[in-house]
């Protein structure tokens, strides 16, 4: 940590902050400058994370020297993390392949796409039974009538199945059925959901919010982990850019390297929320594989103009099953498989 | 609504989505251009809302004519809502002051923060027993405790109480000890949580998300309504520009009167977050009450130093009493009171 | 400066780092962390701005501790500048009032909305002849003919006169005719057309670039300031915040009392642009007022709907002048007058 | 274009709107709704850009249908443009690479590099003789003597010379030596300085600006070629999203399949301002080049960290060289060549 003080800081307020400092067992090195003074504090600074030095009228900054987080560094640990659930198996060469409708809408329908993502190559199938909705007027999902559907599929193919859970009440509930829980884009901040899905112990599906920093992506992820629970894969969903006339978001494709470099915990993508539209899933996919992503998420809906929610995005089975193949030919590219 | 057609959809195509919009029981009306053919559809469009159009391969575009939301609308109810709880009034002529620490910290604490904040002006006292943090490893309040503290600071002062609630299941619980419950911007999109809050009956004060839409924030608003519960304050406290040096967020002024137009739910402003620097929290405040704030939020701590968070941005009790004084000249230039 | 090591760097790295910096004149102080080794530099950092120091592949990164603009800083210049310009001042306890159609349209428009400006207060009058328009299809100004136009609307009226120059070849026509040259957002980090205007001494009003953050702003202030021109004014006029759903920008009111406080410049608000709609300049000029602006500028318009540009953010001369009739009882309350 | 009225327009005020409308050659068709009247306008919409319907006080808004460019989209235009300028040709099979310092420093640096690109597979060298620098204080270039370098680089190699102009006078004299012209990102709505690039007849390397929406860059990108110059190239450079803690900027790779739908223009990727960072220059390209880009433009520089310019996001030439061997893979996976 750096503290840099006002011009003028007398020489009493300096040594006061050194002695408040020292009592937090961190070693300050007063810098006079001519037009500064500056403090660099070596030690953990994370244990001044609740003191608000800049409350001090003579602070002008503080500026923090350590990430954020620790459990989920790559530098407390160096070698990659394989999430496993089932048949899926995420962070090691092979690129997972995720797929499935937005909302389970009845069971032939999640059955029927099961069979056909699997014959593509995906190893999970998605589908939301709890549906967290912009507008209150909106399709809210299936609820448990959902979560048995989506077991019935992973009986019939041996997908693993991944599902949103959106209320610390349901972790429980949501675990008896799913493989893997998802954690939404706009629950990335729920630190409460975060703590429940991390003391489960399941592996979890955490997305990054619309409008979150790496830095607080990764501070949240810290919640799951530092309940024990490292069986976490990030996953970039699109950001809002404020820039965005014929997108939904913006695909932060940058973010996947970016990540893993930073953490040793697997990074997905999901191009359908990134776009919104059906027509750049396969481009965005296509970079994201070239970038270094460890999975794909795509919305596959048999008829989505007929679908219950986000129909926009979703794309039919056999050109999912179309699109692979180029995913595949990309992935050997960068020597990953699918 | 309005269907934009892509150029060259041929006469079948229009035909048959004509027949579907019908089966809905609106009224389109195809009108054919020379660039393109657009289909106004006449009737509550809302109806169309789980129906993607755009992934039919024809269509260019579909934009809504209507607002997303109806319950909060002004044009649904065009009178100002008052939301009342104990002392705390909000939304007529008179401006209502809200203070009080980040975190609930101990017992003196709070009862003596009361005291002042209600000597200066205010009829409510927040603070926060349950934290949403940023780090797992930062103070995440007191509890129940906290609550209790709350309580009896009620009782000394005869302030309403103001506290945070960020877990479903804890909603009864703060029922119990809180005259509002806060929801925070974090958790705007927490739809459980909007659910849970809006089946209690409680007032509820509710904090626009940092990267919110005012359409989005509406529609949010519409969850906890459509439960039966309309009293509901608004509270711009900040957003993400991307431009930000020199402070946390940035302050949405402009929001207030926009939202009291849209809305007849009040509107609250919290400069605290919004600026997270004590030194910004009097002009952003007033900017606030010339723009026809209902409210004002702001954090008040006996020694910012010391607090266990958000203390960059707490001001001295002392402090807060001479803006209150300030607060007031502009109040009367604008035709309110404090 | 502070530069941050990458763990593991070794000492004969930090060795030639250090001999590095030194060459430059600075002096750097090695302090090693248990995690990492931070180097505070000592001296006029300013010097290592064209010296990439993260390209050295065990520099982690590298924090700068001055602001990276001096000239227009309030600490190599505390008192306030006020600029003047005929009868305009601005940057004292009075309010300036400045206020015109976006565009000059014929003789006659110009001449009348100054007479009605100048009655309502206003001591400058701004309109466009040279217009920088986002389609090449839309009005693109009159030309010198328009800066006559103003021209004979001061000689008429006594108004200083504020128009836009778009480009460097324009700088000196554009001076013959105007009191106040005006660079507009789109041309904030458009450097050469600065430095031209800072050349020719006349005052400027420097508009604030719709993404910019506060320091890239001021970076681009100390172009014109470095050509020996301090006659400048700054202006938020509205920034791209990404949530725009009912106006064009968002109004950044709280930038302000920050640039108030980094420099000495005066700032002014225009709130005709922040917010796009009309219905929206009284109350965003009373934020601003009540905020710390120093000036208002204004779109006026005897026939907003006719307007060859921008007439959704202009108000009708009797309305402005109701307006300024509120703005002067904010003024009072918070100190100014107007 | 549709016209969307407030409830409770009265029958007088729509008469003469539609007589208004049809003034201008337009044809309105009435569409009276339970909550709200709107009108289709069916014509050229484009006639109506200059007319503010919106300040008529019963309009609630107007939203277009037609793009509002003309000459650059796709419809007009449906082939592929090849933008040809010595050995560089972008827009057909094989993607085009430019490569070279952020500034030309002196003779030998440049001619080094351009041999070395060269030899990696470029056909075109990059660097900046009139440099648009944040700071007043930091290297703005060599001018002229820039330029003679640059020619002779050609000279020496055959390589296409691509290098910035930054004003309007000095479009003539970067004409006398340059290949392409390129216009950046801060210029991007220097809209007289596109109509002298457009008139110029040069080929021109077009960036999109930092908080651009495609909409704004296509209608910027309309004023060169509404100077009957096609010779455009767009590059999309990155875009500020106000996430960003670990890259300079965002990139917006999806941008890239976004503008080959709606323009026949080529797209080129520049990952090295979207990163920054020269560790991330790879994966963005790779992103870029499976994303459909027709170019890619990378720094580099013999000594990145002695660079005058851009050093943290300069590559040295002979990683260069490697990265374009994965590249070729990658272009071949979407069958594309180098």
């Amino acid at each position: 940590m750096i503290i840099v003080l006002k011009p003028g800081t007398s020489d009493r307020d300096i040594e006061q902050l050194v002695k408040r400092i020292k009592k937090y067992g961190l070693q300050p090195y007063v810098s006079r400058g001519k037009e500064r003074t500056v403090i660099p504090v070596i030690g953990d600074e994370r244990v001044l994370e609740n003191v608000p030095l800049t409350s001090l009228p003579y602070v002008e900054k503080v500026m923090a020297v350590l990430a954020p987080f620790k459990l989920v560094s790559r530098e407390a640990h160096p070698k990659n993390t394989i999430v496993k659930a089932g048949r899926l198996e995420v962070g090691g060469k092979k690129i997972a392949l995720i797929a499935g409708p937005c909302s389970v809408e009845n069971r032939e329908m999640i059955i029927s796409i099961a069979r056909q993502v699997k014959k593509a190559g995906a190893t999970a199938i998605r589908g939301g039974a709890f549906k967290p909705r912009t507008s209150p007027y909106a399709f809210q999902g299936l609820g448990e009538e959902g979560l048995k559907y989506l077991a019935e599929a992973r009986k019939e193919t041996g997908l693993a199945v991944i599902t949103e859970v959106i209320d610390t009440r349901d972790v429980e509930l949501v675990c008896r059925y799913a493989d893997v829980l998802q954690v939404g884009a706009r629950n990335m901040q729920n630190f409460e959901l975060l703590k429940e899905v991390g003391s489960s112990g399941h592996p979890v599906l955490f997305k990054r919010g619309q409008s979150a920093t790496l830095k607080e992506y990764l501070q949240a992820a810290e919640y799951i982990v530092s309940r024990g629970n490292d069986q976490v894969m990030l996953c970039e969903r699109g950001i809002r850019a404020g820039v965005e006339d014929y997108t939904r978001n913006t695909f932060d494709v940058v973010s996947i390297p970016v990540l893993k470099e930073l953490t040793h915990l697997p990074v997905l993508a999901d191009p359908s929320h990134a776009t919104g539209k059906w027509q750049l899933i396969e481009p965005a996919s296509l970079a994201a594989i070239a970038a270094g992503a460890d999975g794909i998420l795509i919305e596959v809906h048999p008829r989505p103009v007929e679908a219950l929610s986000d129909g926009e995005q979703s794309i039919l089975p056999n050109k999912y099953a179309a699109m692979v193949k180029k995913f595949r030919k990309v992935a050997r590219a960068v020597g990953r498989t699918i």
